[in-house]
């Protein structure tokens, strides 16, 4: 039995890489229109680059039955064909009782993830579900890479360690409920101060930081202040950035290419740390 | 165009209704095998009787594309055959920027809801793309009927209106975010306090109320808490109490007789308070 946490660790170590490429296939954006050969041709071209892979499920699921089951067949050909990397189903799914079981079942029964994305809006009931498994792991959406999540997330609250702002206050609940080593964080590059925020309550817990391409998030800082004292267990995510690199033949080629370069840069600043890979 | 408060307040007329049923398919508890087939059953069993359905996405996703595929049929059978009923998507959905779209795209032009369920921890940019068409509804996840809701929805949080629960302030963004009259909210009835709360921060706007049934919510105190002055705009809702108050073949006229009994006792304290049906 190997923790999630460990599990996403080695998957780095396999591949010498932090970087994840999230798979949104966008029917108005894709050079080929059928949703499983577009991840598979990103896929083969960036096995060897990356520690994971992150389909969203809401872009399955505005295609309909056809999206979901390509859904289920991309996790299923990572499996088989990468079975290095972690895959991170971003559903953000979370609800109470049996529905909040039934997603979970939903996650890792049906749909395969290794992981996947939770909201914990309904506090520890919403999460329990998805941890059962030390194997299988979550991150809880705790800093949005959105100008929006300020709205709720950003409030100041009162807690007995003191008045925080309430996304701290989540990641203090998520170490606590990280009891199995399955537990992990989602906190946006967009927002730097705050992931280092995070990372100073949870320093050994995983992090998953969306918003370093198409959003425009500050790559340095993410690396600098999202992975542990190690370098390590940071999952620095692109999708649009690298898969539609290129709307030409040449995507999957092209999609080598960002995802080399992303990962050329994240090892370069480690390296600068004195963090590179052994 | 008729705005999606005014739709559901005409489903309740049509049929003096304030209750909802939620569709929430256990193949360990169904009496038929056939998740459709015991959903038409219900619904045809229980069709005059109620003003919305409420299909819980979990526990279709949990059975796979059949499972997916078995909700699609469900949402069309009530729009053709209970046409006056209001399909609430109990789907918890909230992401941001393309995937929070693409998720209103799912809701409303794959599955074909009429409203759903919201969680808006993303802030207002998770609400947006689910209420750009007035007809078409939303009930943010306010105040949850599980006692781990308190985690978050009760911390107290520091507001230019004062310090107050999270929960009220969400009440409070929501009604700021209504201006097209389809915007709601979710409130378990296992807290009555916090849905009087929300009923006054919120005097117009709609209310789902889940856990009147299994969940042992206090009935009365809904129904007076849960109402707008006039008595209308609750949705008060009960699934497992219904749908599986017969394991046996009589499945169906138990559930219209638990969906009679429970639209009576709401029509009875409607009527003590003198607000009963015209």
């Amino acid at each position: 039995m190997v923790q999630f946490s460990r599990r996403l660790e080695e998957a780095s170590l396999a591949t010498q890489s932090l970087v994840c490429v999230g798979l949104d296939p966008d029917p108005n954006r894709m050079p080929v229109p059928d949703v499983f050969e577009f991840n598979k041709a990103i896929v083969d071209a960036t096995k060897d680059l990356v520690c994971a892979y992150k389909p969203n499920a809401a872009f399955y699921e505005a295609l309909g039955l056809p999206g979901l089951e390509a859904m289920a067949r991309t996790v299923a050909y990572i499996h088989e064909n990468a079975p290095h990397a972690v895959v991170i189903g971003d559903v953000k799914r979370g609800d109470i009782g049996p529905s909040g079981q039934s997603y979970a079942k939903a996650s890792f029964g049906v749909w395969g993830f290794d992981a996947v994305t939770v909201n914990a809006w309904g506090g520890l009931d919403t999460v329990e579900p998805f941890i059962a498994d030390p194997e299988l792991g979550i991150f809880v959406w705790c800093r949005g890479s959105n100008p929006g999540s300020a709205d709720l997330q950003d409030l100041t609250v009162e807690t007995p360690q003191g008045r925080m702002p309430l996304y701290q206050r989540l990641a203090s609940s998520c170490r606590e409920w990280n009891t199995a080593g399955n537990v992990g964080l989602v906190v946006g590059a967009t927002y730097p101060e705050q992931l280092e925020a995070v990372r100073n309550i949870c320093p050994d817990m995983p992090i998953l930081i969306p918003g370093v391409g198409a959003q425009g998030g500050d790559l340095e800082a993410a690396v600098r202040s999202g992975t542990d004292h190690r370098g390590r267990l940071a999952v620095i995510s692109s999708s649009r950035g690298i898969i539609y690199a290129s709307s030409g033949p040449d995507f999957a080629h092209r999609a080598r290419s960002e995802a080399e370069t992303l990962r050329t840069k994240i090892n370069e600043i480690l390296a600068n740390e004195g963090l590179g890979w052994p």
